[in-house]
């Protein structure tokens, strides 16, 4: 078993309205196979589907004006992030927010680098499941080849030091690999049984970038055949937990 | 560039006093080269320091019955876990606890499965960066190849289902990729500026095995010579935020 990842070059610059897969689909050529995994940064995801916001046309609220001086941040930004929560949970050193995809992240997943224009935001796709199950139908139609799909974005950690790449949507692949309830060799149940393979993917891609603005934003990890399935499958949303069910806060 | 992670095959049971590094590398054979990242589940560097506990010789302290009772779970293990915390931070539904490395994460890293004998359990190693520097430097005397190495765990995340593998102790490589400060083609800082490297590449091990119970201990990532250093480095400690300057909880 041999895990490849490698970067598809020169994607261009996405601008709103653009096909996404066709860009993919010309970098790819012959690359992209059945049982491939494409992990995608949301961020040209984001773009096709227009999702950015103009700061100029933004009006900060009271609140936006509060949390921007205090984390010294720009008060237009912050209304944005506010409007993409559905709940703040943190604000003393971050913005810590809960999205309606359920994803908790830094600023509720708005960000203001590589949006392609000046003073304009990124936001998360709307529903990045269905980005994910979009993409892969249209690569099928365009190669005759149907990956898995994972759209991912950059997550801090609790506790820890940097970020890494997680799976926001995906399509085409088991997101979890359940081993709950089996045994180790000696009777014992396996502790770590239930493993997110969609973000250990998502951080295998994140590795094959040359780096933060290289333009690689879609990544081929090859080597997880096992997880790839014939049907959609449950998405990215099967990694979210519950706030209510959370273990560590 | 292209990122390849394979498991290095036929790594026999290790026992405490085990040589690690001498098993390692008969596996490896010509396999490992400087510049590789070669990730090791800590469960056989726990075995092969001897850090292992038997639970018929634990006696449950009041603590650990009224934690066990609530939680359902076997008080000797619960004291096991309370002896390796310095701090327990929740126990509503699982043991999240900080160890004195510094890392939070169930159980304090206490592990009932695969420890190769009943009614014991494996701890975390007492410093594994300073496994990893041993087993790194050893590894040079027996193979003439100085590849980094990667002490790896599969932690729980918030607001996540499921496990993703990260690097709790590491030497001859980067853990952190700093991009902070630097700026986008447009000129705006970028956003994901810290990359969590050791995770990322202890992430993509993981996908390299064939699954929890199949022996397969040892990963060796290829492509991350970016980040491989001469020197040791300084260690995966350098990925754990202390727990009062956390931005998530």
């Amino acid at each position: 078993l041999t895990v490849t990842a490698f970067a598809l070059p020169g994607i261009p610059e996405v601008r709103p309205g653009d096909d996404l897969a066709a860009h993919l689909a010309r970098a790819a050529g012959d690359e992209l196979r059945d049982g491939d995994v494409l992990c995608v940064a949301h961020k040209v995801v984001s773009k096709a589907e227009g999702r950015l916001r103009e700061l100029a046309a933004v009006a900060p609220g009271e609140r936006a004006r509060e949390l921007a001086a205090a984390l010294e941040r720009d008060p237009r930004h912050v209304q944005v992030v506010l409007d993409e929560a559905v709940e703040v949970l943190r604000t003393e050193r971050a913005l810590i927010c809960r999205t309606r995809h359920g994803l908790v992240c830094a600023n509720a997943g708005v960000d203001a680098s590589n949006a392609g224009a000046p003073d304009t935001v990124v936001l998360l796709p709307s529903d990045p499941d269905g980005s994910a199950r979009a993409l892969r139908s249209r690569l099928r139609t365009l190669l005759g080849a149907a990956p898995a799909v994972a759209i991912t974005d950059s997550f801090g950690r609790a506790w820890r030091h940097g970020q890494s790449e997680v799976a926001i949507g995906c399509a085409g692949m088991r997101p979890l690999d359940d081993w709950r309830g089996r045994r180790d060799t000696g009777g014992r149940e396996l502790k770590a049984t239930w493993i997110a393979v969609a973000d250990e993917a998502a951080a295998a891609a994140d590795l094959a970038r040359g780096g933060k603005d290289s333009r690689e934003p879609a990544v081929v990890v090859r080597g997880l055949e096992r997880h790839v399935t014939a049907d959609d499958g449950p998405g990215a949303l099967a990694l979210v937990r519950p706030v209510d069910e959370d273990l560590f806060t």
